[in-house]
């Protein structure tokens, strides 16, 4: 990630500002806020702005006056309460805004949780920066065999750099393409729009997001789930760590009763209440389909999830 | 309008707080933070949060690190551009948040609108206190014989008072059968879920209400419009009041260019450009609808609207 | 439930027509197309529309230019791994539209699920039918003492008997006065937007609504579910029959992983671990609260619910 | 467009197909069904499905029992005024579900449009065709000097010929690195979702889509706008013919109340008024931005607007 100067200066200039309000204001935030986070090799995260805190919730739920909160204790368990039976409103209270740099492959998937807010850089308006994305030797994986869409083993490290080089070098010629038609952005230059068309999906965009708690949670539990692509979930760490700063309580309750959470079907019940009651159980016998007889197993931790 | 002790002491507490914060603050917003402004004989509007200002829908406009902005004069030609030509999401990144008391069929013309976080005290586990909007004398009219569903003049003043009293009288009688159903909420209380099936329409609500910017402007144009209930008109003044104490810059575009605008169809475009070449026009030369020609009308100022 | 004449020859006519498609069609579901299917004492449910079945489903994961679907065998395994997996989207490609008539207070808990499409009738514009719920006898229960919102044992039947009378003398009261209000209709009537606040929430509406096929089980399971209030769970079972008609692949895997299936907490978990390696665990042991204790207890079929 | 035998042979199958349904059919709509409608150099738009017609707007604007209709001309009527008065939710009891292909810089436009249900292909599961974008001779066109984000005057053929060659040669070449990072998705292919990093912004991708009539006219008027990238103009013009064909009293009245109608804003409005009045107005006496200046002078005919 390298900002410029000029953004630089944008940025430490919000920083130094300081501003008296009613409102609710959470320190552990403010810290951070208007900070680039790094994420990926170009990318990034900025807090940019939030409403609310644990206690919004609350007072939210119990459409008070005040701010609806008797002591902390009293909170987290109403939190809790509200996260374990999905009574999913009070959540929606609070609201985050971020800045976003993030490859386009990845904005494509982000994109599709709908209720958000979204204003996207144009490239049809600016010319892009010379910025792609190019994985990390780690990053550099066969395609999976057990799951048809993730990625397998890394690679050995010299397949990894010349994967690597391939990419680095099929990003520089399409960007090269992009410049040789934008001509300087001369007279003679091919509409932007259009050119734009040449640039690898790993080009970087940028955005302003903003969203409320409720759906926040609930995209950062897909998004950080080992089923999500590896370049998403690195985003998503990044907002697992903002939302243990701005809704400590929040974030415990999310963690408990969602994140590390398991949803167990009709049948998978039947089986456990066999089990419970002394029955010894196989695939056999249980019912189930091989796959959510893994997934039970997965759960009870009686199996380790292969990647 | 009238509030218990408690509720006062819990806003003069939460008026009292003072933090400090990064974030962009509008002292002419914080001024009337958390205080109950009061609509109809027992509702009121209390801003509780906010996010943002005019400020905020530039920066986002613009993707931008800083606040995005250069001058106020530039800020209010984007705004105003952005206003005209319909480009809704930079005004998605401001949030507002309210306490809203106001009666149950006002509730269900406001909660029509989708795009917001609703969180409605529950009757279900609650027992209402006994307000129900009787209104006032100026209020008391007969149905409009132009407009199918709006209302007409204003009944004479006993007449007025006779309903008056009825609609008070029918309240007070569903109230008292309300008390008597959960018999000082004892044990052979009937369910309150139940017991609340008599109360009336007008019965009181209170909700916490949060809606972006963007919303927030069609929502206020829709209730604001002179076709819109009396009542719920009562509540869009005051949200235009807020509006304008949050972002003045957003407030006097939404005027110009919505409030005060007009859409003219194709075949009203046509016979002005006719009138305009010199030509006298009138409905049967139109070619439009005899509704359509008096819209125009009073588009143009050439007749008043009656109510 | 009572239909004027005309109401039913109007039904009759749509239930009569026949016409030729190269759409998806679902003989079960065109089965009870168009007739009101009857829900308490004065509602019901019509089917007006549908669009795709279960193999739209399959076609839309699969983003197929043919049917999608191999078997019916295929299409089971790929709906219940859907459902299992919460890929949400397949489910919204097919959409239901009906016609329901209904208690204000169930349409003001029915209306809060915003992912839907609505037309009420307007009492604004039109005169509201003399319709307004009464419980029957085996509804009139006492506040639930175990929980805060929902209803106890039901009421001996002489003081079930009382309070019938007195709902339906309080409800026909407030049409007396509504009548009086409206005179006739006359042009002294009172405006209808103003007569209609003294109605009884009971009062009977009817609206529209449109909804896709993933937030209608979402919906379906929320008022299906024993902590909702008994008169809208009267309509989640007449949805859940319609359900069944329309997409029995995608119902039968709602009742096995969603319906009948259950979230276990990480706290929950871990005590399942340590009871299937043969640890005794209590409460004092478990780590959990009561309620969480009990709720796995629940689930596990080693207590009963309490109502 | 190039469609396989597989895909051609399930596209005739359904379209062979006859079922017999109660349900509002269109047979204008009917002859299209499943037939891809060509757009661009790869694209096509599917109609998959729909519900509902013109009858149908009405009958939920009536919330009618039968068809709800009288008569073709007051169905006119009535759906002139819906449109006319921005009575959204009648038109939103219609649905329609296409399939897709579009280049992906398309679809990230088209994306932005959140009320709608998309599934789309994956490239983390499949791998992609090699079909990519490359624009017609008379596509290829110099920034526009006018509008920061569009296209200006067309190049001259020889330079449109190299530039078509340059984007063909750059897409091809990233194409071969995806087949040889893929390896023939052998054992040693890097992870499908990892190389399709590589591909170009004009790689074309599909989907199913399923939309509201309301949403979709809004989508559409959006999308045919000379502003809009000309692109996914191509497919606006494609939704407009389906849009005549599906519902032609709607399309009509959209055509005259929105496609060539015009919103004037306050200040516009005062100088129409002035101008009908006998008064000469130039921009300085106007009071208007040039920019309003020109945009009213464009609606009222009497300027051009350039492209």
């Amino acid at each position: 990630m390298s900002l410029t100067d000029d953004d630089r200066r944008a940025i430490d200039e919000l920083r130094a500002a300081s501003h008296t309000t009613r409102r609710a204001t959470v320190p552990a935030l403010e810290a951070v806020l208007f900070e680039p986070l790094p994420v990926l090799d170009h990318g990034f995260v900025r807090v940019v702005d939030y409403m609310g805190d644990d206690a919004a919730v609350v007072q939210a739920a119990r459409v008070s006056y005040g701010k609806g909160t008797k002591s902390v204790r009293n909170d987290a368990g109403l939190i809790a309460y509200l996260m374990r039976h999905r009574h999913s409103t009070p959540f929606e209270m609070c609201e985050l805004k971020l800045h976003v740099k993030l490859p386009i492959f990845v904005a494509r998937q982000w994109i599709r949780h709908r209720t958000a807010n979204v204003n996207e850089i144009s490239a049809r308006y600016s010319i892009l920066d010379r910025e792609f994305y190019v994985p990390a030797d780690d990053q550099v994986a066969v395609q999976s065999t057990a799951n048809r869409q993730g990625r397998g083993d890394v690679v050995a490290e010299d397949v990894a750099d010349r994967v690597r080089t391939q990419i680095d070098a099929s990003g520089s010629a399409a960007f090269d393409l992009y410049d040789a038609l934008l001509a300087d952005d001369g007279p003679s230059a091919v509409a932007r729009e259009l050119a734009r068309t040449v640039l690898p999906l790993g080009t970087y965009t940028q955005w302003y997001w903003k969203i409320d708690l409720h759906n926040l949670l609930h995209f950062t539990a897909l998004r950080a789930d080992p089923h999500a692509q590896v370049e998403i979930r690195a985003y998503a760490e990044v907002l697992l760590n903002v939302l243990e700063r701005w809704v400590p309580l929040t974030f415990a309750a999310f963690v408990e009763h969602r994140l590390e959470a398991a949803t167990l079907s009709k049948g998978q019940l039947a089986v456990l209440r066999r089990r419970l009651a002394g029955e010894t159980v196989d695939l056999a016998a249980s019912g189930l389909s091989a796959r959510e007889w893994g997934e039970l197993a997965t759960v009870l931790g009686e199996v380790t999830e292969s990647p």
